[in-house]
């Protein structure tokens, strides 16, 4: 079993030769009672066979158990997901399942939710390094000329992975790219890190000067919210947007959507103001859940949650309402996605495997946006019961 | 059972007696597998108790098993955590366990982990319309001098709840007031929302213009990345700090200090450029990973990952380097803390229950910082042994 | 006259007793000609007397002349400024005279502009470097509990700075602090540097640990434009409000304020989308033309421009419109207002010297708000003319 | 012959056929007199021929008169600029010219300043409004496919502008478009506004949908700080860069090497924390007082201003220093380049007319580059006189 000291360090138990099994992970609990003096009962207890576990995890040793509830029906008329959806939501969080569910009512009796995964953009974002700023810009010029055997070389490492466009940033001797991927059904960070090495590798054999660089200049930004995210997309950038009409939203949610709209004028200059990565309501609340129902990587959540909400009150008093979400990192295959429970929420959803992973973008859009409706008007409702008799419109 | 559609809308279901128990979450998994075709086998595997959900989820039907690895120890000095840490991981990525674990080696080696919580503020911003700029300015100082009421009416709604003080920031004939408070064990957010209505209330009933409000002007910034976030902290700010010895991190990562220090200069840059959330490496992967094993709101990632990364290469060579988490929002009680897994991975850290959210924050931090340690390293390491031949270092 | 080289490098004449003279400018522009080939005529003849130009220039050769153009009447209901105003425009872009002009007869026929300064805070940040960030915490502390002490130290050097409070903002071991001033009549820069290094030195003096610090952390941010400027105020926080008639507009802009309020959701959205300092159109234009007349310090532009754009289309179809600048830096007195035509364009605005700050911190709000409405019916009435045929509203 | 009121309003004097006369400029002093009670004797003193202001400024009345100081000389190795320059620097702020000055001399000494144009874009942005984000997609791919005839259109109305490439942004229904052109010698804004009109003219109508369009959907983003201007360039994007020597540094700025680059990491980390467009010291200053002596667009500085210091401490202990201006918006030719006394500013630096533009953005970076080394040198020597004693540099 193995445990215990090099060096004085004491060691986690570990099993070089066949360390993904039910012993093992026992033995490393027994190593955490020993410790620590906790009984890890339920952490030990899972239906999931370790021996699927190689790859998602080390030193595994139980599981936590997140409840999932279910939501849906949810009417989605998108170019990849049509029809109804039931979404499992895995979140300790009460409230959240309810609410969702109600803006899926919403939404769904609405006629539904349209959405567009309108480009898809992984990257990997290393930095070279050159003895001036001139060079670094006739670097750059050479990088472009050199596009397909760079794109050769990046693409000789992954059958999924296909090399889009290198865009280029400079700040002083030095050269930023941020090579763009299309990545199949992976999310593929992993895939476009190892075909990054590769083109920089060719690259700094190849180019006169032998440029050192790193892998990462920290402009990929892998989880990590940045402004370059929202501009040039991260993963998928998907738009949810249905058309709700006035009086349904009274019936189903208590508010007018005149009401709605004033309110949307404050929150975006309050927004605006404190330099949100989001001027909407929750976005990460249901990408969160669905993330961990699916086995998706979840803290890619730090990227995912920026969102952009665009809304317009029509002539006949209907609203409009749109989210945009710029970096939605989704896999429907590799990571965790093929987990024994994760793999079920996918099943469910008919998103597991190959050729689902835009089908499964646009379910997730589709998911935030029901929950932008139902809390955006629950906030207003308790104000409008509060306060419905002073409520001047004609004043700002 | 298995009520289904009023007005055509087919319903999931639910027994608003006794919706908490093992047939009623097999009464939805059978459910989804008649309306969508899937078999939740797995999903239906759990040991929580049904039960103990009531408050953490709705239309329960299973759980998400997430496998959680096991990392340290990890020694840390801080003023509410102290001693060695073994922690748990819940993560469906590969090597995110074996890096962190290698990060923690390298800090406790070097003698450990400082940690502090500099401040606590959880926040609701309300925000009230007023006539016009000139009777918003007034409102303000009419908030101001009658501060110790508004507090009064606030903390009547909890008993944890402390308010520490109200920003206030003027658009046009907008006052939003953000009310800040310290929650105890607990995250806040509910507890903040409560007594923020109760403020407001009390402010809308005794202000002679009864001005009207909506609870969430969108500045809190509730489950998204903000600037305010980082220049007021939300939930915790929390430095964890080391000094690393520059023969050790050689040994160990494979890098020398000089060479992180040239690469920070470059990350730093670059950060700046595109607009990140965080100047560091990963702050994301480790958080996720303890919030679901430890039952926090997942969802608060978004805001969580911020950080900054500040670093000195010290005289002798030896390399100081701190991150400064200024939106860490756990919790040690309430939320999912207490449920059957969750409960057991606080235990571990001895973080369970009351008195224990700071020591938590620490931790958190302190893995953060073993996470930034082995990834930064990483990325310099293979670039050094690709390219040691051409590093000369007097040119930028 | 024209001493030169010592060691080699060419020395711009100068004379240490008596520089600010006719002659010496004269000598200067000689010696511009000796080494440039270039005769400076037309910068050579001015009216302002040298000798006033001692702590506003150093070097003097001659002048820049900025053509002036007149716009108004603006009329203007503010606290301060009271009345119709004509603005002195100093600019070389054709049209911009126009086009403020254009806005402020449609203000001024709209009952014109109320105008509020809301708050006024002038910085000077400096950053103590303490041990590690627990003695950073409590150096803070210690500053909270000193604070009528070093307000003592800081308005000791000083008759019209008074020190308001002291923001704190934590990165490891490193305490910025972030000095807080009303400056009088004077943008404050100087007065607020000067002040703070006295209160610093007394920090450090009497703090046990006699902490090491530096004048600027950069987060003052003097001379830049930042999100701190934008939450916490730099200079004046100033809202210029408008209602403007339906009718009216239409009228005189050829825009329905249907069509206004539906472009205005649109540029907020783009605004968000790209992280701009302005959600609103041009700011920039009309201070910068007012700070050259005036004499302002022209450099603010920088920080001066940001602005938040909030409008509500009312139900009668009127258009509230209001723009807020959260850094307007501006003086009355002292730095460039009191040379020769600068002070003659203060005095036309009837704000020269003592007292008069805040009146020409609103006439700035003012004439900013005339330039958004002008610019940005403009861009629209174009497009209604090119494509009035299509315009169904009910698409979004 | 002071016209005036129509429907009541106070009309200012102004002469449709011939209203660029030293008599028509008076004619609206004595009105401001009248209405005012001021006599702009200073600003009626000018030596400009206001019949060359036609095109510049509308209702002239007279000039400003912005002091000029002389610093320099300032080594540059650049592209374009080559040899040893004197910088005319119109401001009204004591020390800027002095302090420039001072660092001009330690970079020409150091052997001059580096200096590189790495890219140029001028843009006009404007949105097109589409039925749904389905549509918006597919209408920029038919933008992509129809990008010849639209940058046809497009040059068909200039000279000098070049269509570059057309960036596209996605919010819902929304398609952003960001026309990149290159201006030849002019800053370009009215040129590309014209161009992309017509751009946008022949789309709407040659694509089927004939889609309605706003000119500028805020994002080009004119006169206003913004993220997308540090990403992705607006005007010309110029580094300046210098190696300076330890000795020399200290002998002339009083502060060692390593000193500063400690420095720098806390300035960058604050820079950081704050949300600021630039985290190197004061590039406002220079550029603001080359900008009024030159005829620039002064509006600019909002957007000039941002800027990113890259520095690196090398083995040696020489500083290698590099600052990156993203969106310097100049022009050589246009605008107000060509007025009395600016033309004789441009001059000075061999500036003027056709062919010149990057030479000057070279020139305006090498002073900027010498304002941060004299600024932020003398902060710090400011600190190591106050603290000599107790600089343990071993402390973070």
């Amino acid at each position: 079993m193995a445990d215990t000291s090099t060096n004085g360090r004491v060691r986690i138990p570990r099993d070089k030769a066949d360390d993904y099994t039910r012993d093992q992970a026992g033995a490393r609990r027994a190593f955490v009672r020993e410790h620590t003096g906790t009984e890890l009962s339920h952490v030990g207890q899972y239906s999931v066979d370790p021996a699927t576990l190689a790859g998602n995890v080390e030193n595994f040793l139980g599981v936590a158990q997140v409840p999932i509830g279910l939501a849906g029906p949810l009417r989605i008329n998108g170019e990849h997901a049509s029809g109804d959806f039931y979404i499992p939501l895995a979140t300790t969080e009460g409230t959240l399942v309810a609410s969702y569910n109600r803006g899926m009512r919403l939404l769904s009796e609405s006629g539904g939710v349209r959405t567009t995964v309108v480009e898809e953009h992984m990257q990997r974002a290393p930095v070279f390094v050159l003895s001036d700023a001139l060079e670094a810009r006739e670097f750059g010029a050479w990088v472009d000329e050199h596009c397909d055997d760079i794109r050769s070389a990046a693409e000789a490492t992954t059958r999924s992975g296909k090399l889009s466009y290198i865009g280029q940033y400079s700040i002083g001797p030095l050269r930023y790219l941020r090579l763009n991927y299309t990545t199949g059904d992976a999310a593929g960070q992993n895939m476009t890190g190892k075909a990054t090495l590769a083109a920089c590798e060719w690259i700094q054999a190849n180019h006169p000067s032998h440029p050192r660089y790193i892998l990462s200049g920290n402009i990929d930004t892998d989880k990590k919210h940045s402004r370059i995210n929202m501009l040039l997309t991260r993963g998928n950038r998907v738009v949810a947007e249905a058309t709700l009409d006035k009086g349904l939203l009274k019936r189903l949610m208590g508010v007018d959507t005149e009401t709605l709209f004033w309110a949307r004028q404050i929150q975006m200059a309050g927004s605006f103001l404190v330099g949100s990565a989001n001027n909407g309501a929750h976005a990460a609340n249901g990408l969160t859940a669905m993330f961990i129902a699916t086995g998706q990587d979840v803290a890619n959540v730090s990227e995912a949650h920026a969102a952009i909400s665009y809304t317009q009150l029509l002539p006949n008093g209907d609203y409009y309402w749109s989210i945009t979400l710029p970096a939605l990192i989704v896999a429907s295959y590799g990571g965790g996605t093929g987990l024994a429970t994760q793999r079920e929420c996918l099943e469910m959803l008919g998103c597991y495997g190959s050729g689902n992973v835009h089908k499964f973008a646009e379910i997730c859009a589709a998911v935030v946006l029901a929950g932008e409706t139902s809390l955006s008007s629950a906030v207003l409702a308790g104000d409008w019961v509060s306060s419905h008799d002073q409520l001047g419109r004609n004043r700002p």
